[in-house]
């Protein structure tokens, strides 16, 4: 159907340690998808990223708060065990953005990488220089929210695109003004994606097809929301 | 490609008045677009739906942070004509869910539907009706969220499905139990389909195709979190 997006997963990649060429094995995952079409949004999740960055440390279970609060750049709820705290990014999520699932044993967390806007252009350019096409590039996380249970993934690696796309302006279809609305395009393909890449079913990686990123050269960073705006502290 | 999800738009449909029969134009909508398959989720466009109810007021744009305080059940934070507020059914947003885009005159608003539960069951047992197949139905909004830019599509009426997929005690691709992680499918749902719906296009509804919905009779309230859990009240 005309105008129709598709999410299409990226399988049979192996589980990703520590200095794995990741751009290498998202070409052949691609490959193996039918190849890389102009327009392409390749969604990543961060595990992989992070995984092939090296981004890991040994923190026994007894020091896994220790570790979140060592992460964190300012903590600003906790329960316990249970830490929301801004990133060294700016984003604001559980337990500074450190992972314990899907590693080999507990002892093992996984770390957001440095910087992962820089993972994703990386990304980028790798595949343009596979594929001679370069596709935008998004690395996700999982978050949750406030107010409703539940995760949904978002963007906090963004590279060929803008995350925002601004309507402000744009004639609605009634040829009246739409009132301010700029929309998160980027944690909405994050979402999408997540859909497929699921959580257990080897499929770290997806390519949207069929959507046209609002073009630019933005950042995931763009998306925070700057601290005079910010109602919830 | 094996396991690819598809979003295809519902096009062609007709600007909604008060008291159209909007199953029947979303399944006219269907037809054009093939028809409906087993398994496909319909999302449709708060917008779409509270129109069709009649869920519209008068209210000249001086009365116009009034008529939010009077809709809203309680008042988060305010500053100036922004207004963040919990709904009549739990949800927390801007101007308590009302909306001027869209509408013929600056002197209309648009309300959210009084129980969009309810009108997600009703599309779909009229869709079922129609195919004998009855789809998961989504009704969405769009919603801001704190500390993060930019707006996302999420689910405020739900019918076929469980809104939230809930992966604790899912052995994970290591064999390991994954750490507590119940995933909002449904916002991540209302989020793939609003990169297809946009803003303008006159398409208020899509079909989602190839995603296998957490089934039981689950419905949007069940997303909104606890006010013991609620850690930014």
């Amino acid at each position: 159907v005309s105008g129709e997006l598709r999410i299409v997963p990226l399988a049979g990649i192996p589980e990703i340690g520590g200095g794995d060429d990741l751009a290498a094995l998202l070409g052949d995952a691609i490959d193996r998808a039918g190849g890389l079409v102009a327009g392409d949004v390749l969604v990543v999740a961060q595990k992989a990223v992070s995984k092939a960055e090296g981004r890991v440390a040994h923190v026994p279970p007894a020091q896994h708060v220790a570790a979140i609060l060592d992460e964190a750049a300012r903590v600003r709820r906790r329960r316990g065990d249970f830490v929301i705290a801004d990133t060294r990014h700016g984003f604001v999520c559980a337990s500074a953005g450190i992972d314990r699932s899907n590693t080999p044993d507990d002892d093992v967390v996984v770390l957001l990488p440095l910087d992962p806007d820089a993972s994703a252009r990386q990304l980028r350019d790798a595949l343009s220089q596979r594929y001679g096409i370069a596709p935008a590039v998004i690395v996700t996380d999982t978050f949750g929210r406030p107010w409703r249970l539940g995760t949904t993934d978002v963007a906090i690696g963004v590279a060929g695109m803008l995350p925002l796309l601004d309507l402000r302006g744009t004639p609605d279809a009634r040829g009246r003004e739409l009132q301010a609305t700029i929309v998160c395009v980027a944690d909405e393909l994050a979402s999408a994606a997540e859909l497929v890449m699921g959580k257990a079913r080897q499929v770290p990686a997806v390519l949207v097809r069929g959507y046209a990123v609002p073009e630019g050269d933005g950042a995931a960073r763009d998306l925070v929301m700057p601290r005079e705006r910010d109602l919830f502290p």
